[in-house]
Parts: structure tokens; C-alpha cells; sequence
């Protein structure tokens, strides 16, 4: 069944919008371009993301999810070999997909189950609140988490400014909520963090060049998923991390998230050992891997490549180039069609932020061979970061 | 714009469902391999498809549709290049897409509109009946239509048993309803069809064997869309019919309208002029067309060819090998889910047709190199039928 041209089912529990790329619409073609049956259940349908301010659409209830998923488990429908949450508005539709999730694993515990814990950005949520203390009881189910920068500091409750908060954030994740895989896509590459990252990471970008890291944490004592480090260790560290650092693109583009999570789950090979010692440097350079031929867990010498910070490697690659094409695509419109992002203008013409989002949809159709795999690149590899906990 | 990776944006406005290819689902992934943007407004939004018999999930109201559409046009997300609709439940609904559609078609008369009148088939209703007048009234929108044998019985309110019956049939939709492309994906080779139907059509398949006729029927003095006939013709034949023969798959599989609906359109390429004569043969013999090379309106020798039968040949033999491509993995199952079509038996145990319907879900995924035209394979080439009209 996990031919090349066959990777099985992926659940996708999320958001739908008739126009643009945010939530299911940003993942189920990617996904199906490497291969999977997506089975689609939509949490809100919506005429286009929120970024646009005006909205359309209906919010799926507690009562419909559960009907909803009810009736494909009496059809024996549920049968997927990997879970994808991402946008769910309120708490008891939320509650409604955990116990689904968690029925499911009790089924099948080798189901890949990756959570997006989509609570908000930058400051601001763009769910309940209430859905907050369901997230967290969650975040044991799965296998791979990807929250973004925000979002870990409201699951863990912990103010990220240093390299101690952010080795406190990612303890609490792995030890407290017992996730093994953590995946940040992007941190503002601020003073501190540049300070605290080591250079063969860091080299990728110009020290003058605003930048991000993305950085992939796998539990060294793992239950779940695969590990990159041999479980019985006796390292106190809490993870093996992985990190690498990517030119920032700037002006606001919405479903950059949902895209990156997908990739990470489509990319994520669950090895049957989980444990070998990271290979690093000797992943294959090229993106080339919509047959698969370099995406297994093999390289090219026979070392088995550490699953995750591969799979992320991938995801970050073509997510980054995506992001650029959309962006070369933006520059090519009439200047009314791509203003600049200022909350101020916006308030004052609401039609200048409109034009400004439709003009930054993710280019996901033109881009697929970048999605496939079939159109090559550099990789962006994610370097192991030995002494991150020092 | 509609450069081979950007074909521009098409509205879908149809079914989604969770699990399977029916709808939305059959049409999106092969549209967006295409190079199609798909803004997918969903008219239901169910578990799976009605083959199961049991079926979860909300429908749109009319209320909703309005909103949404209301809240896309104030977005400025009204765009579409082309418009596709397929199954929509009731009445009410239909009218609110009928009104989004005319105000578009009254925006950009150059907008291609596919209907597939979603009615039913083989003699059963799937909608509400009182959609039928609804669709009649919006036949003269569209630009091409893809009825199946009942659905142009009960549109034209003929029943077809034989020649006459045939033509009467095409007739009212072509002049009565001025519809400019009628296409028939499948109409079973009984013996009054096989007698009609010339050698040089009925000899792409054995005498023998069980067969499938497919009919595009081009209204030769044409409004709007792509006549293959020069438009001051004096022939008093109401259109220019090209046919192909197709062996029949036997078994019910769900989507294959809904896939077959959404390559015509996909392939469907207006020409300038829209008057050429059509040289019958000269179409390239591959179905090797993602990247455009082939899948212009232009031939290798430079003549134009007839862009319905052209469009409607690719669509046809993509939806055949995608049947074929579906049918061998249903052997492979295991035996109790390959269970052969027995409403007697499936009424006594209600899970053996629920274990057939999901192991005859279209294999869109596992065939996406046949939907972008990558795997090459022979051209189910519709040819010329002159002597249609007498």
C-alpha cells in the first residue's frame, strides 16, 4: 500500500475556503500530490480567510462533527494511517475531534497524528479561548506537533525572550505534555537567539539579512514516533534539536502554516527502528523526491536518515519556495493590487487590504512541481544542534 | 495569464464529501493538476456519497449560498475564468447559483460555463424534483453540458429509444434550449444505436463486446462558445456530431460524471475565431498534454482543430483510464469487499454494499500522471459522425 503512488489516507480535520489557499485548501492538494487520500472534514466553510476582515460562511457544530464522524465510522470510512487537525473555532467542536483522534489511536496506535494547535499569532487568537485547555490536554495524542512561536508560549505559559525560556517552552512540551516532536517554522531570528545559535546553522543567511529559524525537537526517550537518538541513552537532554535559518520574506501571507504542517506530515517517514544516530549532512541536497527515491529513510551511503528533521528539511524547502513564488507573483500586479501592509491605510480603505490578500494567496497550483518534487532545489537541511541544551 | 501553469481560476460550485471522489471532489485534484485555481463553493457537505446509503453531513441553504456569494463579490473573489456546476439539492439553491451565475456571465459574457444538470440516473432522482425547471431555465447560460442519457430524457422530456429520438432530443436542447455543446459522456449500445453509428466509430471496439457511445454534438450556428462549423453555413443540420465508442466497465462507480464533467471543461479551449473545419484524424494521438504542447488549438500541421470534440476526447480517455485504473484495484482486494452489485443481497446486509462502494472509489490520486496528461496512453479520439443528420 505505501507504493509511491499510494501513501495511504490522511484525516484532515480543518477549515474550508471557497477562494484562496488557508487551512484544508492550503493541504489536501499538496498532500495529494505526494500521494495521499485525503479525506476532507471542513470545521468552519468560509468564503475566504480572515485576513480579508469580511467573512462568509458557517461554522460546522459540535453536533454536526459528531454526526459527521459517526457515520463514516459505521461506514468503516475512518481508517487513516495519519491524522491532520488544524483550524477548529470552539471548544466543543474541538472536544469532538479529540475524542475522534483518540478513539482512532486506541485503534490504531500507529497512526501519524499531527496537531496544529491553530490558536492564534503575533498576539492575537483567532479561536475561543476555551479551546486553549483542550489543545493541551491533546497535545499527548500526538506524534508531531507544529505550533508556531505564539502559540508555544500560550501552551506552555511561558514568555519566550531567552535561551533558557526557550529550552523552559520546549521542556514543558516533550516532559510536561509528552509530545516527542515539536516543530517551530519560524522564530524571528532576534538578537538572543542569533546569539545562541551556532554558526554552521546560522551561515545560511547573511548576518545582516532579517531571518527565521526553523527548528524540529525529537524527544530522546520517545513512545511514540521516531526518535533521531538511541532511547536508552543516558543524556539528560530532554531532545535531540535540529535547526536551520531561513531569509524572511516580509508582508503578511495567509496559510503559510497549514501548508508547512501538511508537508511535515506528508515528508514524515516513522522508521521501524527509530533509533540511529543523526547522519547529519548526509541527506540528499536536492528536493527531488516526488518518487520517492530519496524521500525513504535510506540515504544514498545506507545510514538511516533521523525522520523528522528530514521530513521538516523538505516541508521548509518547498513551503520557502512557495512563499517566494507568491511573492515574485505579488510584485507582478498593478500597483493598487499590492499596497503595502499598514494597519493604518487599511482602516481607513478597507478595499486596500483586500486587494492586498488576494494578491498574496499562496500560488500552490502554478508552484505543484515545487510540491511534487519534481522541480528541484535546494534543500534548506535542518543541522543538528548539539549543544542547544548544553 | 493562461500560461500552461496558470490556466486561470474556475468556480466550482458542487458537492464535497469527506470520503471518496464524488462532486467537488472528483472535479478539484484534476482541475488543479491542470493548472486550474478552484474556488470551491460546496452546495452539501456530507460523509461520502449517497451509494452508501448512509449518508451525514449539511446542506447549504439557500440563505447561505446567497451570503456567501455576496461576501465573495464584495471581496472582489467573483473572478472565474470559467464556471463549473454540479449537484445542488433543492430548488432554492439552484436559484441563488442560477442568479450568481447570469450576474457573472452579464460581468464577462466570455466566462466558459459547464452545466452538469445533476438530475439523476438510470431513471432514479438524486435532487429535489422541482430543480428540473430551475435547470431548464439555465440551459441557455451555459456553454457546454454534460447530461447523461436520463437527465437529457428528462430535460428535453423525450424518451430515447431510437434514431429519431436521438436527434428530436438533441434538437430541443440545441434550439429550443440553445445550448451550443451538448456532450453525452455514455449512452449503452443497444442495438438501434450500434445501427445507426458508423463503422469508422463503432470499430474502436469488438462487435461483441458490451460498449459505451460518447457524443459531443456542437451546435453548428453558435452564440457564444466554440462552434466547429463556419457559422454562416447554409446546412440545415442543427449541429456537428463527433462520437467514440468505449468499452463498458461493468459495476457502479460513483464520480465518474463529476471527473469526466470536470476534464471536458478543463480541456475546453474557446478558439478566436471559433470556425474552423474539423480535421477529422489530425489530432495528435497521445494524451501527453499537461505541459500544453499538444492541447492547443492548434495541430502539428497548423490547421485548428474543433476545440469541444478535442477537449471532450482527452476527458474521455483520462475518465476511462481512471475507471480501468480503479477497476484492477478492486480485484485486489480481499474477497468480501469486492462483493459484485446485488441490491437483493444488499438489502439483506446493508455493510456489503458500503464495503463495494469503498473499494470502487475513484483512484484520482493514485492516477494523477493520467489526470496531468504525464502518462501517455492512447487517445480515445471522438471522430467525426457526417452522416448524424442525414
Amino acid at each position: 500500500m505505501a507504493s509511491d503512488d499510494d501513501r495511504g489516507r490522511v484525516l484532515s480535520i480543518q477549515s474550508h475556503v471557497a477562494y484562496g489557499y488557508v487551512g484544508g485548501k492550503a493541504a489536501t492538494f499538496p498532500l495529494q500530490l505526494l500521494g495521499y487520500d485525503v479525506d476532507g472534514v471542513n470545521t468552519v466553510e468560509f468564503s475566504n480567510h480572515s485576513g480579508y476582515h469580511r467573512v462568509g460562511g458557517t461554522k460546522a457544530t459540535a453536533e454536526e462533527l459528531e454526526r459527521m464522524f459517526s457515520v463514516m465510522e459505521q461506514n468503516g470510512l475512518l481508517r487513516p494511517k495519519r491524522v491532520l487537525t488544524g483550524f477548529i473555532f470552539g471548544a466543543e467542536a474541538l472536544a469532538v475531534v479529540a475524542h475522534t483522534v483518540s478513539r482512532l489511536l486506541r485503534h490504531d496506535p500507529q497512526i501519524v497524528y499531527l496537531l496544529d494547535p491553530v490558536i492564534g499569532d503575533a498576539g492575537s487568537l483567532y479561536v475561543s479561548p476555551d479551546v486553549i485547555p483542550v489543545y493541551r490536554s491533546l497535545l499527548p495524542k500526538a506524534s508531531v506537533i507544529t505550533p508556531n512561536w505564539f502559540e508555544v508560549e500560550v501552551l506552555t505559559e511561558t514568555k519566550i525572550e531567552d535561551a533558557a525560556s526557550l529550552r523552559e517552552a520546549l521542556t514543558i512540551l516533550h516532559e510536561t505534555h509528552s509530545v516527542p516532536n515539536v516543530v517551530i517554522s519560524s522564530i524571528p531570528m532576534e538578537q538572543w537567539l542569533r546569539d545562541m545559535t551556532p554558526p554552521h546553522i546560522r551561515s545560511a543567511v547573511r548576518d545582516s539579512e532579517r531571518s527565521l529559524l526553523c527548528l524540529a525537537s525529537v524527544r530522546r526517550t520517545a513512545d511514540r514516533g521516531g526518535g533521531s537518538a538511541p532511547s536508552r541513552s543516558p543524556a539528560p537532554a530532554p531532545s535531540t534539536v535540529h535547526a536551520a535559518c531561513v531569509p524572511f520574506i516580509p508582508g503578511y501571507f495567509s496559510g503559510v502554516g497549514d501548508l508547512f504542517s501538511a508537508l511535515v506530515l506528508g515528508h514524515y517517514r516513522t522508521s521501524p527502528s527509530g533509533s540511529a544516530s543523526p547522519p547529519n549532512g548526509a541527506v540528499d541536497h536536492t528536493v527531488a523526491d516526488s518518487d520517492g527515491d530519496d524521500d525513504d529513510d535510506d540515504d544514498d551511503d545506507g545510514r538511516v536518515s533521523p525522520s523528522l528533521p528530514h521530513a521538516v528539511s523538505l516541508a521548509l524547502t518547498k513551503t520557502h519556495a512557495i512563499l517566494r513564488l507568491t511573492e515574485r507573483y505579488a510584485y507582478t500586479l498593478p500597483p493598487d493590487e499590492r499596497t503595502a501592509t499598514d494597519d493604518e491605510l487599511d482602516r481607513k480603505n478597507p478595499e486596500r487590504r483586500v486587494r492586498r490578500m488576494r494578491g498574496r494567496e499562496l500560488r500552490l497550483v502554478q508552484g505543484r512541481k515545487i510540491l511534487s518534487g519534481e522541480a528541484t532545489g535546494e534543500l534548506r537541511l535542518l543541522r543538528e544542534w548539539e549543544d542547544f541544551w548544553r
